[in-house]
């Protein structure tokens, strides 16, 4: 076998990715008779889920990991897949330095001055009263839309908040949230999220919000789960290079296997989507929509400790800082404490120095840390990362969208081309940006294609798999 | 010979990107000794200048096309390659649609109501004083830098014009200068712009603006003349696929060829540059800026007439609209007017029939036409277009920026890593965007990489070509 001359087989579904959303698209297609191949760039599954290995059979999640109590989907995903879940460790106080003063507080809302605490609440309201105007399905037909599309949630901050510390900690709380400065994020964008993904308190908070839940054993074991239910029908190693429709069926070629097939499930960010040829050509929209389009540029470092130390000084190992690495750092230790691990964040702006050098930003991180957890904090058994921005196909972690973007392509995330039906969180109807967007486009994208076609090929092999079968 | 095993040759420098800045540094490098090759993606040389063939010799430019006369080192290349200009046509009157009147101006100012007349000037004259305050070098050190990157030019116009005439004319004028709705362009980009190219005035006029002059035999001529003098050592339809530096060298691997070289210049926009593997990773700024950048989203359509019809009746073939697609037209007929050419652009954004139906697109146009030139204007000999959404290996037109992206990436555009070196019309110190911003980060790269390289390769078969030899 040469390189253009692949083997090619047929399934019904042929789905592009082995992500969360596209394993969880082939495990429902498959639940109801389907025959599905799917087919990944990389050499792995669980696409912007990755579990670092510790040692000691404990894992840090290096890519999307938080779930909360309206992530209903995901929820009902890890029952059917015999997974546990656990709380985000939370039992103790937070830290607040602003500053150079450091205090502590306990519950949700650090001690900011009173001045800044009522800014804080007076933009809160007002940013959740105009999400109250953005529709659901249709957010580019909000009366405002245009407006809100032209600018971005940094500049509405900057207009909008008067204390520092208030435009401080939705800078911090909503970058974490998006990935991406708020200076980049079209404030339409951000209302639609507000008001898709369970309000400003519920995607900032970790008790009773969306950061209260992990996964035992990490959050890309769903994935791996999954992939290990299919088999064989997960091709890995094999980016696809060409999607080719025709009136009757549609023929994606890939590195390693050709599938033919009734439908296709693209479950990759539009930007990622942009690395293959479609043939015939994306209607304009969707085309110009994976050409303006761009993921998220947060990265995550993580020191290991052999104890949460800081949890016998009363402290739960979350901070929220104004130093210069550390902005927010949240206690990511295993279920049993085994062992002990902070979480803290890095963009892609900043000195060269911090964001090139790995010596000197761990430096940086260590001193930060210390700082905030004492000397203890200096000396971590190892420090480990996930960068996001230099991954061979992934195009960066979860994505918002820049100004004008909404109203440009209005719903060219979600809308199928054809045969071609789109998933992954970017195409969410509700949840964007979370593993329960990850799940709900997927199950979407299920609907539409089991909709439109007919199962062709015996399903006895995969009856016997035991697939669909919780726990098998 | 194999896939795996390329002929590997040696060269100065390697020059990646065949476009008018590749091709102009490959130039300019050879003419001061040093040895080149330059690797193109695609089938043809001109990047995103690409001329239309219209028959009996006559061509349309597709892509960038006009020169003012500020743009002094455009007209330095034509007058070494013994290229002709003439004067983009304007004797006649413009016509301007507005709410369904036709009226028609002589000169560059539309007949806009009074009121509207005055805040066209004062928001001018806002945004001129604005980008005084926006440095040529380092805009991001602006003192409100954050402020106005955090925002659209579509955003302040929303803000700052008051009349709707007024707002609609800078929409498009500004429209066509960057290829992009101005609410998904950073404010201070554009200030940046107006501060470096020229002013609003020069950038948005034809007569004293930089519309002001075509290139006989069309804006790809440059291109072709400079690839036909470089012979051989452009190699076409060749993909580089990696870009590996050490110490020493730089290795450039492309489909057909591999290039050792002491230096490689890349000349493509950042989000081209992202389809290249770089070993080792560039650094984070860098590979964040090209993550994040789009092109520009227009595209132009053309209507060709056995004669300029228009201009017996007194008009000049321009038209400033607020038609459903033929929002700006200009006479783009050849210079002995043998044929007749109008011009109009088509974005990616509005119904989905007008961008993806090529039949009614063109019908559209028609109709639009007819209304601003009489019946003849629906009898068109042909309709050409030419899309720069769909190309293989560009990812757009002339690029912006959108919100943040200045701020946070600062010089990522031009600033060399190791051995290689950034060129294109987005790299360009001024009048980026511009075919002369296309020959400006063409020298500007060559003199970064003359001051640091030695030839090393016999020159006596660049100098039997009689390549640096304007008009050999």
């Amino acid at each position: 076998m040469t390189d253009t001359h692949h083997e090619e087989v047929r399934a019904d579904v042929v789905v592009v990715g082995a992500g969360l959303s596209g394993l969880t698209a082939a495990l429902r297609l498959v639940e109801r008779g389907l025959s599905v191949r799917v087919l990944e760039a990389g050499t792995r599954v669980g696409g912007r889920t990755r579990d670092l290995d510790v040692g000691d059979d404990v894992v840090t999640e290096g890519g999307g990991q938080w779930i909360g109590a309206k992530h209903e989907r995901m929820f009902a995903l890890l029952a059917d897949l015999g997974l546990a879940t656990f709380p985000t460790h939370t039992a103790g106080k937070t830290l607040y330095l602003h500053r150079g003063r450091r205090r502590t507080f306990g519950g949700t809302i650090p001690p900011m001055r009173p001045w800044a605490m009522l800014d804080f609440v007076q933009a809160q309201l007002r940013l959740e009263r105009m999400a109250q105007h953005v529709p659901v399905a249709t957010p580019w037909t909000a009366p405002r839309a245009v407006e809100w599309d032209g600018t971005t949630l940094g500049h509405w901050l900057d207009t909008h908040c008067h204390a520092d510390e208030a435009k401080q900690m939705f800078t911090f709380g909503f970058s974490l949230v998006f990935c991406e400065d708020p200076h980049r994020i079209s404030l339409l964008k951000v209302l639609h999220q507000i008001r898709t993904s369970g309000g400003i308190d519920f995607m900032l908070n970790t008790e009773n919000g969306a950061q209260e839940t992990r996964i035992v054993g990490g959050s890309q074991r769903p994935s791996l789960v999954v992939a290990d239910r299919l088999g064989d029908d997960v091709v890995l190693d094999s980016p696809v290079t060409e999607i080719h429709q025709t009136d009757d069926e549609v023929l994606v070629r890939s590195a390693r296997l050709d599938v033919r097939a009734q439908r296709a499930i693209v479950a990759m960010t539009p930007a990622d989507a942009d690395r293959i040829r479609f043939t015939p050509d994306l209607p304009t929209r969707r085309a110009a929509l994976q050409r303006v389009w761009h993921n998220g540029t947060e990265s995550k470092i993580f020191a290991v400790y052999d104890r949460p130390f800081w949890r016998d000084q009363g402290l739960n190992g979350a901070a929220v800082t104004d130093l210069p690495v550390a902005h927010y750092v949240i206690d990511n230790s295993p279920p049993d404490a085994s062992i002990g691990i902070l979480l803290s964040f890095v963009g892609t702006t900043g000195p060269d120095e911090i964001l090139d050098d790995s010596t000197a930003r761990r430096a940086a991180l260590l001193t930060d840390l210390e700082t905030l957890f004492g000397s203890d904090a200096g000396r971590p058994v190892r420090v480990l990362e996930q960068n996001w921005v230099h991954e061979p196909w992934i195009s960066g972690c979860v994505s918002t969208r820049a100004p004008g973007v909404m109203t440009a392509y209005t719903d060219a995330t979600t809308k199928a081309v054809g045969r071609v039906h789109w998933a992954g969180t970017e195409a969410a109807p509700e949840f964007e940006g979370y593993l329960e967007g990850a799940v709900r486009s997927a199950e979407r994208a299920v609907g539409e294609v089991v909709a439109a076609t007919r199962p062709t090929v015996a399903l006895a092999s995969y009856r016997e798999t035991g697939i669909g079968v919780p726990g098998s």
